[in-house]
C-alpha cells in the first residue's frame, strides 16, 4: 500500500522512467504489474520538496535495478489535462493499494516528467517491485501488456527520442562487450531502430564518427573470415556525448 | 502588478519560452525588462488547472508576439531546488509588482518547463509587454543583460538543443524568402551554429537531405555569376519534420 506524508512532496508532479534493456539483439522495457490488477506501469515516483527532479528519477532507476552510474536522460514533460485514468485509480483504491489519507492527493491533476535509460539487462540481477506491484519484469516492446494512465504514450515517445538521438549521440558502451565486431554494433542499431540497415553504409557512417578503434584482432576460435574486432575510443566517445558526433553539424 | 487567483493554477509550475528571432543573419532572443529593475526575464506564465502545459506555452508565445501557427517546441524541464532567486523576488515585491495575496505563491518552490521557437523577427510587429515589464525587446544572444532566476541557463540550453536538432530536423521555412541561394541557407545554419561551415560540405550535405528544389533561376539584376535559387520541397520538408532527414538513421 502507498501511504506517505503528501505535504513533503511537490503537488501534482511525478517522474516516470522508461528503462530500456538490451541483450542478445532484443529490446525490452522494465514494467511493474500492479498487485491483483491486470495493468502494468512504468517505474515512477514523486518529487520531494527538497529534491531535484533529476535526482528523484535517478533514485527510481536505482531502486528498481540496483544500477548506479547509468545515463538517465530526461526527454519530455507530459502535461495534458486528463492524462491519468480515473478508472485505473478506482481499481488501485478498490484493491486497497492507496491509503485513505493519500486518495485526494492521487485524484488531483498530475503532470509527469519522462526519463529514459538503456541498460544491458542481463547485468541487472533482479528487478525490484515497489509497494503496490507484484512483479517487475522485462517486457518485449513488441508485446506490451495493458498499461496504466498514459504510460504507453510515454514509452513510445521515449523510443522515438532514442531513435532520433542516435543521429548526434554515440551508443554502445555498457551494452556491447568491450571488443565487438561491426555486425554486432550494427545489430544494436537495427534493434533500436527496428529496421535493417545497409552494411556498407553503416560501416562508412560509423567509421566517420571517429569513435572506434580497430584492434586488428579477430575473435579466436571462429572461421578465418570472421570480422575484425573494434573497441570504443573512450575519450572520443565521451567527447561526442558532450559535443555531438564528428559528422553532425 | 501581478494579482490573480492562485488556486486556479497548478502550484509550483510555470512555463518559460525562449523565442529566438532570426533576421539578416542575426540571432536574437525576446526578453522582458522588469519594471524599474535592472534584470530581464524570458516570457512565461503559469498553467491553469484546466489547461495543458503545451497550450499555456503557446498562449505565452502568441500574447508576446501576436504570432500563431509557430512551431513551439518543449525542450526541458528545469527542476532543481533553488532555481528561483529570492533576491529577485525581493526586488519584484519591493517594486510592488506582486500583490500581497500572491507573495506566498511565488515564494514556493517552482519548476518550469522550457519551450523554444524560432521566428523571422522582422515579421513581429511590436512585441508586447506583460503586467510587470516595461520593455519587450529582441536582444542579441551575444550581449545579454542580467537575467532573472535561472533564465540564462534556460536560454543556453534552448540554443544547445536547437543546434543538436539541426542534425535530424530541417529548418528555414518562414525564416528565409521563398526562393533563396545556397549561401543564404548556409548563413542561416552558420548563425544558429555560431561557426563557419565549409561551402562544399554544406552544399553536399544539404542536397543529400532531399528537401530542396533547384529552381534553375538566378536572382535578377545581379552579376551573371550569382548563385542558383532554391526553394523547399514543402511536402518532403514536412515529412522530414515528422520522420527525420533522409540522411539520418
Amino acid at each position: 500500500m502507498i501511504d506517505f506524508k503528501t505535504d513533503s512532496f511537490q503537488p501534482g508532479l511525478s517522474v516516470d522512467c522508461v528503462i530500456f534493456g538490451f541483450h542478445n539483439n532484443e529490446l525490452k522495457v522494465l514494467l511493474l504489474k500492479m498487485k491483483n490488477l491486470d495493468f502494468w506501469a512504468l517505474p515512477g515516483g514523486f518529487v520531494g520538496k527538497d529534491h531535484g527532479v533529476d535526482e528523484e528519477a535517478n533514485r527510481v532507476l536505482e531502486s528498481r535495478t540496483g544500477l548506479t552510474d547509468i545515463f538517465l536522460r530526461q526527454f519530455y514533460l507530459f502535461g495534458n489535462v486528463g492524462r491519468t485514468s480515473t478508472e485505473h485509480l478506482d481499481s488501485l483504491e478498490a484493491q486497497g493499494l492507496i491509503s485513505s489519507d493519500n486518495v485526494s492527493w492521487f485524484r488531483k491533476r498530475f503532470i509527469t516528467v519522462g526519463y529514459y535509460a538503456l541498460v544491458e539487462y542481463s547485468k541487472v540481477k533482479q528487478p525490484t517491485v515497489d509497494d503496490i506491484s507484484e512483479r517487475c519484469d522485462w517486457c518485449s516492446i513488441n508485446e506490451l501488456p495493458e498499461m496504466m494512465h498514459d504510460h504507453l504514450d510515454i514509452l513510445k515517445k521515449a523510443h522515438e527520442t532514442l531513435k532520433k538521438e542516435l543521429n548526434y549521440q554515440p551508443i554502445g558502451i555498457n551494452l556491447l562487450p568491450q571488443e565487438f565486431t561491426m555486425p554486432e554494433l550494427q545489430a544494436l542499431y537495427e534493434t533500436i531502430l527496428e529496421k535493417p540497415l545497409d552494411r556498407r553504409n553503416f560501416r562508412r557512417k560509423m567509421l566517420g564518427y571517429e569513435i572506434l578503434i580497430n584492434t586488428d584482432k579477430r575473435r579466436t576460435g571462429v572461421a578465418h573470415k570472421s570480422p575484425n574486432l573494434y573497441k570504443f575510443d573512450v575519450k572520443k566517445y565521451q567527447k561526442a556525448i558532450q559535443g555531438g558526433l564528428s559528422q553532425s553539424w
